[in-house]
């Protein structure tokens, strides 16, 4: 991928945080949407959701899932030409008394002030999306197959 | 589901235009964006994609899909609030030579008129997204199961 392209993958996903989950619902895909936190190297994209909801009872079925995340629609500009990275992946539970826990709690927290009210309810979980396949649309034509390693890469400021 | 929730939904429909769509590929979920634009009375959204792209293959293997539709972000409100659908249905090919296609490309281009470029590619189809199942979150804690045939009321002003 061209380093125009890197910096246009990674301004998309530092700079978005809306994100579209897909996830499994007796083997059929089911779209909602989570708010996302990726970690610094892009090595995963930390999301809080509420055990209530459809798609956490999803992941803990079946553990497959696919992440989008679009660019800011523009106004006279081609929807059809938005930037979007799918990623497909795997979430983890983030155990609630680990370690781990507390630095979502606060990456989480950085990045949405306001969450700190779900985070006070006791059915609310974090889970990593790891990803193993990304898929990149960069414009119209213009598509590129990206590994988590080159994620990495684009990550430390590589191409 | 009250007025004012039903009103939200047909508002959320039809002022966007950017929809994220789940398929199945090798069985796991995938999520890509698409360009929708609802039928009017909302029994179908309308999708016109390209044979080379990832989701139309993985619909071609199985139909079964997910769309997602979510309000435009506000600056200074919380992205956790964002009204927005999930649609779980099957996704159906409109025939190219087919009465029903000369309809499709009349609908689709008066919502993208820039869609012309595209319906003069030799691989672009269109697809009918027909729902079955749909969940609409207004806000925060408030989640509504909404039956297709709901939607068609709603379509038509009713609640």
């Amino acid at each position: 991928m061209d380093a125009q392209s890197s910096q246009a993958l990674r301004s998309l996903i530092l700079s978005r945080s809306v994100g579209a989950l897909g996830t499994l619902r007796d083997g059929a895909p089911y779209v909602s949407m989570v708010l996302c936190v990726p970690s610094r190297d892009l090595s995963g994209f930390l999301i809080h959701i509420s055990r209530l909801a459809h798609h956490t009872q999803n992941m803990l079925t079946d553990p497959r899932v696919s992440l989008m995340i679009v660019a800011s629609e523009q106004e006279h500009e081609d929807p059809q030409a938005l930037p979007r990275v799918s990623i497909q992946g795997v979430a983890e539970e983030i155990p609630s008394a680990s370690r781990e826990f507390k630095q979502a709690a606060e990456a989480y927290l950085a990045r949405f002030p306001q969450a700190t009210t779900y985070l006070a309810l006791g059915d609310f979980s974090f889970f990593r999306i790891v990803p193993h396949t990304i898929r990149f649309v960069a414009g119209f034509g213009r598509a590129f197959s990206v590994t988590p390693r080159q994620l990495k890469d684009i990550a430390l400021g590589g191409t």
